[in-house]
């Protein structure tokens, strides 16, 4: 079994360009690609399809709240009726692209404040689900484990896939500690050792002492920066030099 | 071979409303049901999908340009490029709606003045039809007639629908008067008459005197007053007593 | 002193229209008029701004989350500095057509989720009043009384103008019982009473029996539909009925 | 009497950013602000406002086109009526920051597509100016010379301001060169060495030979990529070295 890498790609909007996609799709094996609620235009999505396609990395819908102005990172109080018609919405305009571009969306996964959300409320996890549900049974939800988005694709009969981060230190139930607390956001050797250890054993750092399992199918690396692109570099190399076989969940 | 009645429907936009769809879907065949980007949002698009499906009404993409704020009425002057990706996004994100309430989205139509610019402009019409052929090709492009609109997609093997106007004179070579020409804007009665001519006979009353043939394969009526939700419903009375069957083209 | 009257005015958006603003302007004496964030466009702007300097109505900022889709009726984290910025930008924008109608904005009110919010959070309350401040010292802030939005005026040494309801319930301490509790919402005829004992006596029926001094010095009408108009109506004429001098606090 | 020089700053939108506005503002003597149609949002107003005025930079409303998605760069078929409200609107938001940072709107200059559209049609020109006088009729107008915008200017009584540009070569009746003809764009020696005759001869460079009166009140630099920003740096080095005073029109 191999380890996915999976990366936020096509988050421009218009004339703003935001992180290096190309040089990120060398990297990772699947794209959480914006389908336009909090980033992304429709020629972004066909330009980041095509090139995801071209370098056999996986496209998956990276839903968000429709908030272009704070990039979907502000919490939001969409009703879950509506959460579950703008994920069906925006899965639906992503794969139009995915399939002009010869493949299709494989996943979907919550971006910013709603990934929060839809891990820690039921009614909104049950309503991503709900959305990915109706348009195709067969996609994949990528989210953080033992979260209500684990458990509404459970209830629901939707695979599930888990992912972890390297950059950050654990607590001891396997959740993320606070970025406020120190030790929070490791460094980049820390960083580069904890996806080889996530990858190899399946446990991560907790801040304060010990380790916990968190086993992830795939571990989430940022692109928005010179520096972060650089540092998913070494992490890949890392692994790819530790042998583990970095490939894509579907 | 019948009939076909379409009307613009599901341009609200969150709390506003426009029009009486429900009442609008009892009198036509096929639904231009916007996508988003002039009007419409994902709850509105889910609610005139089902009840579309549920009264046997046909789906079509009311694909417009990205003004909420113009409500796509007005000239914008969008590359051909990015008018296909726009294109293709409206059309899949429409579509998860379709299917999900148990149909598909059958056609595309333009609106307001994306209609205008692509029947006139070859590359803006070239780019609707490829945004089309891309989505599926066995979709139906909706539009005027003797335009740039009916060539692209003959060129590209699209099957193409015209459209016909009860309430509008003609000019003698099929197109539509200007609506600041004396005479352009027919009366009620005048309307009546003349959908059932041109069901009948394929022409239609030339401002300032004679017919021309338009044979339209569709008539477009409006309901976005309750004045116009009658005018429509008398139309639909007089075709049913005249005896046309008035049904989809598709 | 006299009692005033407020309404929600100038929410529609480009082609979709909300309310019956004219009339609402011949019944109310100050205008919370939207400024583009929540609802309300420029030329919506100058209409309802010039509409009421010509009835002698005052004009309100009426200040929203930037969510054109959810109306501003949906909670939305905004940090307080962007809450800040987001009050002087919607002030300063209404101001110019207030002042190209004759007049100015004389107040400012939070609508929707930011009033429940301003209300409830200090941060967000104080956010509203340094917007309202760095433009005009002299502008009044109107809002729920004994709340964060009061004090935080009162800190800063503006004037607050407190508003209340006809139609709603209080509870023992001067709160609105929730809409959920049985009783909330008076029928007509009660709120009718209610508008005219706040008048009168300051006084407000509590939901479970009793009665809460309330003393506000403006009572919200609504006018988003014909029963509201009308309702609004009945209020105004009962105020002027029972010699209630009914003018804007400002 | 000196030359100004101008530039577009504040041109982000929440999370993304463009250009490095701090390092134009200490070379340029005014700056061209967005309003929050095509770029800007409240925190960047503020934000870009506050850094000008530490800077002694004068502060214009950039107003341009709604269309966050073309970036004000698509030519958008606005009413004039409208066009009206939409430039109060973007003067009135952006007067508030500037008055918050000790100073307040100098000029106005339109964006993008409506630079272009507004000097090429009579009634835009006019609506630009009638939104601009009804503000203040203090404000100066900075555009194209020999233009609708110059005249709508003139007729109204407002002070029209001219700008030319560094980098473009000019026809023989004083317009720029089309961006397609061979030489149109000069490379960075000849734009320097241009700057420098245009401040000292008001003559510029014709395409094909020859030269121009152009007498330019103001010079147009650009800031949105390293190198504009390191050409404009040269630029101003040129002009002081050249004993040029360099110094805002107002």
């Amino acid at each position: 079994m191999g380890l996915d890498l999976n990366s936020d790609l096509g988050e421009g909007f218009g004339a703003w360009s935001m992180g290096d996609d190309a040089a990120m799709l060398d990297i990772v094996t699947s794209a959480n690609i914006a389908c336009g609620f909090h980033a992304g235009d429709p020629s972004i999505l066909r330009r980041t399809c095509s090139l995801a396609v071209e370098k056999g990395v996986r496209i998956g819908a990276h839903i968000g709240y429709r908030d272009l102005a704070g990039f979907g990172r502000r919490a939001l109080a969409v009703a879950p009726a509506e959460l579950r018609d703008e994920t069906l919405y925006q899965i639906g305009a992503l794969d139009g692209f995915a399939r002009a571009a010869g493949d299709r969306v494989r996943y979907v996964k919550p971006h910013g404040a709603l990934y929060h959300a839809a891990a820690a409320q039921p009614a909104l996890a049950d309503a991503v689900v709900a959305g990915l549900r109706e348009y195709d049974s067969a996609l994949v939800l990528l989210g953080p484990a033992g979260t209500h988005l684990q458990e509404s694709a459970a209830l629901a009969g939707i695979r599930f896939v888990s992912e972890g981060f390297a950059d950050r230190a654990y607590t001891a139930t396997g959740g993320l500690t606070p970025r406020e607390t120190p030790g929070a956001v490791l460094d980049a050797d820390m960083a580069l050792a904890q996806a080889v250890t996530l990858a190899e054993t399946g446990t991560a750092r907790v801040a304060g002492g010990g380790t916990v399992t968190v086993s992830p199918d795939s571990i989430c690396v940022h692109g928005d920066t010179p520096a972060a692109v650089e540092m998913a570099r070494r992490i890949r190399a890392a692994l790819d030099d530790a042998g583990i076989a970095v490939a894509s969940f579907t």
